[in-house]
């Protein structure tokens, strides 16, 4: 029996250093910005019981999660396929004596099965705010999602913001699943032509709502105008108006310059999850949305603490393959320098101690330049030399003699400049 | 049917704020440590193929490995028990063509099955040191391993190291199968009386020297002067020899002060996994080890790189578990605050600005301190009041009035002692 190759499953993967530096860097910057806006971190297991954790997933969280039989109780367990439901369940139950609001936030990797071309294990960041004010807790999401982007380095950042109810309305209108299904598909490619065909099911009066969904999409302002002269029943045009205050209050709490915010109320993405203002954030270099967010105000009580909510999670991968495509360098490492030969255990530690990292190298590589690049390392202290990954190389001793008589500062600059 | 209770998988559990903190602040201390060392992050997923997994894997690690299939490709794809196998596969494979050693460091859970009683879910850091040298690269993650538990705030830390060749020669020379588990478990229970009675079964002159090992634990230099007085064969008294310079290298790589040395010949636990010097972790606090590792030449063999290779793993969870034990509390929080009311965005991104955590806290809360104890932050600025989570309440004003005059320092001042 030959030995099967060595190989990993579709849609999980390894970051090598470079790669993992820019996911350490992103979760790090976002969990700052989180926690500068209050939110605490919490953390949550891979895995959890099925039944427990679909309580509180929508029909596509159900669908993509991977089950399995947890060998020491027989009981079926899921990998989580969204963090969510799982600081539901927290907030529920081991918060339950806490009052709101509770802010909190995480990060982690979550696993969705996706069909032969989807990715499978994914890097999440992401704040829920629990019992949160309607509509000022909208707001705060909608500024700490503006404050974490911000801190990304992408460019034409855009906050798409919407309400669950006109779709909900229209959708809710149709007189069977089919022809719900068949308006719902067409509002998601935005085809016009494929509404107004689907919409020819529904009831006279609402058959123009569920075209005109179609369109409303674009600047703030113009289109919320736009769907409020609609005739629209009397929910829908209270969710409109809340729709109009949350973008109010998210201009006075979110740093400045605030990204650019518009409309979109045809997107039925997570539209089994939502239940009020939902938002995604869209930014050049990445195909699809970096974070998606919206209330969800049924999904506590499902575990027994009914409580407004409302949160975001941002794809740290998709923010990556952004930060790649436009040519945003992963962050540089810390200036490193191997030394090598005698006194290099002394010499090590003093450059640890300035915060440069240092390797003692005990063989001296044939070749140090090829084995520096290799390492990720700048330089290397060899005897008399100082050899850079270039190769190039000159003189150590008054570096290696500056570092003994504690002047480090003038040594860094040497080293960075070989 | 009445619906199941909400609970988790056994040996899974939640971390909730100050949990989390510490958790993060112990990956964090550890990882910066090597960093400084030269060793470069690397991300590795939480499940893989189970058949190239356990082709690194011991017999213990195939035993507690969690398999299940992959619903996407029908492949048996098993969670991680362990790291080490994961980086051995990517050094061989995808960094084939970088010249030894290299230097590798990670963190992250992995999942073990551990029967009824045991932990299944393990927070971990690591480093691997692949084409290492023998004694430096033992020498090295030794030194490493100690400058990181230095980091943890545990008292008494005692590194326990060892070598398999004279636990591998005694074991080698029993007659069969049963004998040799006989001799293991006594040893593995340092229990004299059964060495003495299992060893019967060896040839003669062997039986003294399984006797010797329970008792060849301690000091080092006393302990080492003890085994290298027995009759050994050349390879074993060459290991001890060898065992003898990494612990003298050691203590020229060792940050000072170094924390304490002991020997220990007769631990065998990770036995089928190492292939030389092999070293655990004590502290203060903590019922086991919290670091483990060693040496290890013939796993990267397995995925197609023949290559030296010791490194070692931190069990965070041990070390937590440890400094509550001994009652080193959570790393704080950054100060936070609650701001409330008129001019409370401004004011929240003036406090923000400073590197406090700020809240805009919309709806006044019946009581402030409860609210603010559970919410983790310090005080609230309501109106004209600065209230304390202890309730005491005092005069705002003068620190709302200089967080706009952009003198912040006065304010953390006035925050920090309310």
């Amino acid at each position: 029996m030959s030995t099967p190759p060595i190989r990993l499953p579709s849609g999980v993967r390894d970051f090598l250093p470079r790669a993992a530096a820019r996911r350490r860097s992103l979760a790090e910057k976002v969990m700052a910005v989180f926690e500068a806006w209050g939110y605490a971190r919490i953390i949550t297991p891979y895995f959890e019981c099925a039944d427990v954790l679909e309580r509180g997933l929508g029909a596509g969280g159900r669908a993509s999660a991977i089950r399995f039989v947890e060998p020491g109780t027989g009981e079926v367990v899921a990998l989580r396929p969204d963090i969510t439901p799982q600081i539901a369940r927290v907030v529920a139950t081991r918060m339950q004596e806490i009052p709101g609001p509770i802010r909190l936030c995480y990060e982690g990797a979550v696993t969705r099965f996706a069909g032969e071309a989807g990715q499978r294990e994914i890097l999440q960041a992401g704040i829920e705010l629990v019992d949160a004010p309607e509509p000022d807790g909208d707001a705060e999401v909608l500024a700490v999602a503006a404050a974490a982007l911000a801190h990304m380095g992408l460019p034409e950042i855009r906050i798409d913001v919407g309400h669950v109810a006109p779709a909900a309305f229209v959708l809710g209108s149709a007189p069977d699943a089919a022809s719900r299904v068949l308006i719902a598909s067409a509002l998601g490619r935005k085809d016009r032509a494929g509404v107004r065909s689907a919409a020819r099911a529904l009831p006279e009066g609402i058959a123009p709502l569920a075209e005109a969904l179609a369109t409303l999409w674009g600047p703030a302002q113009p289109t919320l105008d736009k769907a409020v002269a609609l005739p629209w029943p009397e929910p829908v045009m209270a969710a409109l108006e809340q729709l109009r205050v949350v973008l109010a209050a998210f201009g006075e709490l979110a740093e400045q310059p605030a990204p650019s915010v518009t409309i979109d109320l045809g997107d039925l993405r997570g539209f089994d999850y939502y239940t009020g203002v939902r938002f995604a954030a869209y930014a050049g270099g990445a195909p699809d949305a970096v974070l998606r967010g919206g209330r969800y105000d049924e999904l506590l009580g499902k575990y027994g603490r009914a409580a407004q909510a409302t949160g975001f999670a941002i794809d740290l991968e998709a923010v990556a393959q952004a930060q790649r495509s436009i040519g945003v360098a992963p962050p540089s490492a810390v200036i490193g320098v191997a030394v090598h030969g005698a006194g290099a255990s002394e010499l090590a530690r003093a450059l640890r101690a300035t915060g440069l990292r240092a390797v003692v190298q005990q063989r001296a590589p044939e070749a140090w330049g090829a084995w520096l690049r290799g390492a990720a390392l700048d330089a290397a202290i060899v005897g008399d030399q100082l050899i850079g990954s270039d190769d190039g190389s000159r003189s150590a001793k008054r570096a290696i003699e500056e570092a003994r008589a504690g002047d480090t500062k003038a040594l860094i600059a040497l080293l960075k400049a070989p």
